[in-house]
């Protein structure tokens, strides 16, 4: 086996990132804008600085700079869990057989578990700049409420974070970390937002899902002073921060003298798929390299592979500016049954542009199979990752192995984005022979898109 | 600030240790040989055969040694998860305005959680080369057990954790990270070996203990055909593995162009801090360098600071042989208040005559001092520490006011052993305020120490 390449390639800190890169720049198709959902007209800056930050309102916006500075107090920050490892996988490689190179860039060495922690502390950033008091916002699997409660505990900001009802039981010590933290957790629907007394009133007992409790969340932010809302995926803004992530991977390739053919990354919102790809995507949108790029969702909730480019809701309150982006219709609730994460409706409208004008493919697998391919990474390359993550690693498996096949020495590269550390209940069903799949039908789909609002552009 | 010193320093793969150090090599006084508790002679390599494998039995009498080489097998296994970053802690230096200079060595950026892997896959490859089927071990609060888990899965081998009763049931995630690996887990004491039944019938309704699960898993060990037993902590054996923490520390150090005036490590077995210290130690026992050594250990289980150095039992089932050590009886058993870790009641004969011979000294912390820390540092520094690292990082704090107070530009090193992502009961009950302290009378001491077998040598 050659060895040239170490394991593990970790760039200096003088060769970190100092500007984020943003794709839009470099898309002849830009993303489609947020809309008002009462006028249908684009919103406005002052329109979203009701709800966002400022600066990140401008970042929302911006579809033509190419790249932003990343201020030094984020930079700083970066470097105390920054820069992520790129690693090759030798080991996994051995065990498949295959004549593939393998390679992950693996964002779960930090306290949230995952890539969130980039955009988490660049927002709270831009609210402490903008002398607010704090910030609100909703959380499922805990990951992105994690990351936020750590970047607003160093800039001294009071975090209100809203955790799906489920989670909140479910998961008690995702909820722990987060008040070691210092931020208040309230499980969602609650009763102290109207909407969320809208929605224990008119489904009494529900244990909340994603759109739920982000309506909450940005009721509480419009309605506090001092406050605005911040979101951890979907978003461009996100996706920008999340640059960082393909950026370092391109340096460190180019440091290597390696090139990917195959560029790998799970789907739920975006924020790690696009963060992963930019540069990459930048380099094919400027006609300088070809890259093969796969987006992987769930089986159970196919925003991509099943689900209808449209404007959609972005929140199950509909009190968010509607979003163009593929999606199942913000009614759209994947089975209980799926225990894997990325499950909220829609999807970044940046990656929808993308996938729209088939600059990017997306495949979806199931469950089932993803744990399989957790279990068989966790064991051979040792680190347990994240359910999401591992939908990742189910297609750099299957890639790897049609290589195998065809003899082909393909460089493939995936996003290991998180840990696995606080989805023991999913591994344990997993274990214990109880985890089985479900793929929604198209009746369950078409339920779903009925609930699209009607936008005639 | 200065910043010419980066917030990590990684080694490259290649400036990686290729030989453990062995610091008994360079102690004057070497440690007291392990003695069979029959004859009260010391342990034979043919007797200590018997429970563990035969060339890790050849490293436990090895005082003589300073060098000894780690196999390509195991330093490839190393490159998946090491070197592990010396962090300068900026932001904590920042926050509590010391002009002391604070660095960590980070051991927690695997899925064990701490640097318990680091002997683990050692153990575990020498019972490979030796043909054995499988290994027994004990565990406590999980990190040396699914460590092993981790280890066996990869050279595939099978493994059995003896889990102390109380860990097993208030950890139902510790446990699934290792069924994720494939070992086998059982809640200790069992009805499935001879001393489990014993301890049972005389205490019905038991929680266990780490001693009664070692006497447990050394049972299984000796009566299985192809098993040897391993332990992650308190031998001469663990201790030199462990050696990778201190000479990639040293290495680190001295690219840097630093010497650090102060290391201070938790102690529980000892595992970490011999690893940290050793090639420090053997500076300071070779003349070379003075370092101030500074062991920490839990008020509520103080073995260093109130304990007897004298010959002890190793388990609560006296099957092990005898250890001379720092101890406070076989049958001391910390209050169910303790949640920090560190319970062990003996502490590495290695260690011990260290201690005795003055070439370190020991402090004792009480618990919600340490969870104070803990909270400070995961907010400053973005890490979420092991209970048991906190000890370390409570003292490393107190040095650092020290110097603010005196104005010395003291050099920190402390081992951060571990992450806390296991240990959210702890840090509930403290973030619930719902914590409190223990420390022993002296009658409880008493107690534990009129249970010291009487040897006479």
């Amino acid at each position: 086996m050659e060895k040239n390449i170490p394991y593990k390639t970790y760039l200096e800190e003088s060769e970190m990132p100092k500007q984020w890169y943003n794709v839009r720049a470099d898309m002849k198709n830009k993303p489609a804008p947020l809309l008002n959902p009462a006028t249908l007209k684009p919103m406005t800056a002052e329109e979203l600085g009701v709800v966002f930050c400022d600066e990140l309102v401008q970042q929302e916006l911006n579809t033509t700079d190419a790249y932003i500075d990343i201020p030094e107090e984020i930079r700083d920050f970066y470097k105390m869990y920054r820069p992520s490892p790129l690693v090759r996988a030798y080991c996994l490689e051995k065990a498949l057989g295959t004549p593939a190179k393998i390679y992950y860039k693996f964002e779960g060495n930090n306290t949230s578990g995952s890539h969130k922690l980039n955009s988490a502390i660049a927002q709270a950033y831009y609210a402490k700049k903008q002398g607010l008091k704090g910030v609100t916002t909703e959380t499922g699997a805990g990951q992105w409420g994690t990351a936020l409660s750590m970047a607003c505990a160093y800039f001294g900001l009071d975090c209100k974070v809203f955790m799906v009802k489920v989670s909140y039981e479910q998961k008690p010590f995702r909820r722990e970390v987060m008040r070691t933290y210092g931020a208040s957790v309230t499980p969602s629907p609650s009763e102290t937002t109207n909407v969320g007394r809208k929605i224990l009133a008119e489904h009494p007992g529900t244990t909340g899902s994603l759109g739920c409790a982000i309506s909450e969340a940005v009721e509480v932010a419009v309605s506090s002073e001092g406050y605005r809302y911040v979101l951890g995926s979907v978003l461009n803004q996100v996706l920008l921060h999340q640059s960082v992530i393909g950026l370092e991977s391109k340096a460190a390739f180019d440091k290597l003298g390696v090139k990917p053919d195959i560029i790998i990354g799970c789907a739920g919102g975006g924020s790690n798929l696009g963060g992963l790809i930019s540069p990459f995507m930048g380099e094919k949108l400027r006609g300088e390299a070809d890259y093969r790029i796969i987006a992987v969702e769930p089986a159970s909730c196919p925003s991509f592979t099943r689900g209808k480019y449209a404007y959609d809701f972005c929140d199950t309150g509909m009190v968010c500016p509607l979003a163009k982006m593929y999606t199942l219709g913000s009614g759209f609730i994947p089975s209980a049954n799926h225990a894997g994460g990325l499950r909220y409706h829609g999807m970044s409208s940046t990656l929808s542009q993308l996938y729209d004008d088939k600059l990017m493919e997306a495949v979806s697998v199931e469950q089932t199979k993803v744990f399989e391919a957790a279990q068989q990474f966790a064991r051979i390359e040792g680190i347990l990752p994240a359910p999401e993550s591992s939908h990742a690693i189910r297609v750099a498996i299957d890639e790897a192995l049609k290589c195998k096949e065809t003899g082909e020495e393909k460089t493939i590269l995936f996003g290991l984005t998180g840990t696995g550390y606080f989805d023991m209940v999913a591994y344990q069903k997993f274990n214990d022979g109880e985890m089985s799949d479900y793929i929604p039908t198209d009746d369950d789909l078409a339920k779903g898109f009925a609930g699209l609002p009607k936008v005639d552009l």
